[in-house]
C-alpha cells in the first residue's frame, strides 16, 4: 500500500505535532496544522479572527454571536465546512501530513490516506506541558484532561465517532511508550518517501 | 526500549492469531492461546472441561451451574483468576507472545510489555470468515459483530477497560488497511529480537 496523505490525531502534549513534523521533513511533504486557518480565512471570505472564534466554539460568547448572526449555520460548523473542503483539497493536491481538524474522519474514503491517532500516559504528558507551558493555576492532569476533552467534544459532534477511538485509525501509537523518535521511525518506514517529484541529482557547477 | 513481552488482542478474523504466530516465530519466543487453556487446567485443579465451560460464560447452562457448584466464586472468575496467574507466570518466565485473554490489562504494570490490538474494516474479515470457516445461515458481518461482541462483554467485565480502546495499548493496528504481512515487519522491528539465548552459530560437523 502507498501512501499518500497522512493524517494525524493527538491527545495533548503527546508529541504528536513534532512526529507530525518530523515525518513531514523525512518525508518530503508539507505539514498543515493551524496554517489551516489561514487557508480558511482566504479562501472562505470568513475573517482569520471569525474562524479562529468558531473553532474554540465559546457557544454563547458575545464574539461568536456577533459572527454567527446573519447565515443559517452556526459559525462552528461554517468553519468545518469549510476546513473541510480545504483539507480535501490539500490531499488531492499532493503529498502531505495533517495534523488534528478531524481529518481522519473527512478523508476517511481516500484508501491512500494513513490515520493516526498518537496519545501517551499521564505521567509523560504531565512532564511535557510544565516543561513546554510551565506551571498554572490547575494541575497539570487536570490541564490535560480538559484540552482533550475540548478535541474529544470537537471530533464527536463533527463526525459522530468516538475520538481516539482505534478502529478509526490505521494505528495508533502511545508515544510515551514507544517515544516520539520511535514513533517518526515506524511511520516514516511504513509510509515510505512521499515526494511526489524526487529531488533532482546534484550535478557539478 | 527493550520489549520482553507481547500481548495481541483482536478482532475476529482480522489476522491477529497468524500475526502473533509469525511475530513469535521470528522473534524466537513461543505463542500462547489455546494453549493457556491447558496451562490452566494442569495448574488449577480445575478440569480441561470446567475452564472450557467457564471460558464460555454460558450463564445459566446445566453445566456451568454444575461446575459451579461447592465454590464461591462463579466458574468464570475462577478461570479468570487462574489465567490471570499463569500469565504472569509465562510473562516472569521470559519473551513470549501472548493472544487475547485480556492479558494486556493483567500485564499491564509491566513496563517490558508491548500491548497490540488489531482489527480491521468488516469487508477485509468478512471475505476471511468465509474463506476460513465457510458459510453459515448468519451473514459474515453478524457473525463477526457476534464474535466481537463476546469478547468485548468477556474483556469489559473483568477489565472495567473497553476493548479496543487505542488507550489501552501501546499501538493498534488496522490489519486490512496495512496488510497482515506488514503488521508482522512493525512489530518485529518495533521489538527487535525477543530470544533470551541466541542460537548457536553453526558449525561444520
Amino acid at each position: 500500500m502507498k501512501y499518500s496523505v497522512i493524517t494525524i490525531g493527538r491527545e495533548f502534549c503527546t508529541g504528536g505535532l513534532d512526529i507530525a513534523r518530523e515525518v513531514a521533513r523525512r518525508l518530503g511533504g508539507p505539514m498543515y496544522d493551524k496554517e489551516l486557518i489561514t487557508l480558511a480565512a482566504k479562501e472562505s471570505g470568513l475573517s482569520e479572527q471569525a474562524i479562529a472564534a468558531g473553532e474554540k466554539r465559546p457557544s454563547g460568547s458575545l464574539l461568536y454571536n456577533l459572527y454567527t448572526m446573519g447565515s443559517d449555520l452556526p459559525l462552528s460548523d461554517q468553519v468545518f465546512v469549510v476546513q473541510s473542503q480545504i483539507i480535501r483539497g490539500l490531499a488531492d493536491k499532493g503529498p502531505c501530513v495533517i495534523v488534528g481538524r478531524s481529518a481522519d474522519y473527512i478523508l476517511k474514503d481516500r484508501k491512500d490516506a494513513l490515520h493516526v491517532f498518537v496519545h501517551a500516559d499521564m505521567d509523560f504528558r504531565a512532564e511535557r506541558i510544565v516543561r513546554l507551558y510551565g506551571q498554572s493555576e490547575k494541575t497539570p492532569e487536570q490541564r490535560l484532561r480538559d484540552k482533550d476533552k475540548k478535541r474529544a467534544v470537537n471530533y464527536e459532534h463533527y463526525t459522530g465517532r468516538e475520538w481516539g477511538k482505534s478502529q478509526n485509525y490505521t494505528l495508533t501509537l502511545n508515544s510515551g511508550a514507544i517515544g516520539v523518535e520511535r514513533c517518526v521511525d515506524l511511520l516514516a518506514d511504513l509510509v515510505g518517501p512521499i515526494k511526489a517529484d524526487p529531488p533532482a541529482p546534484e550535478t557539478a557547477q
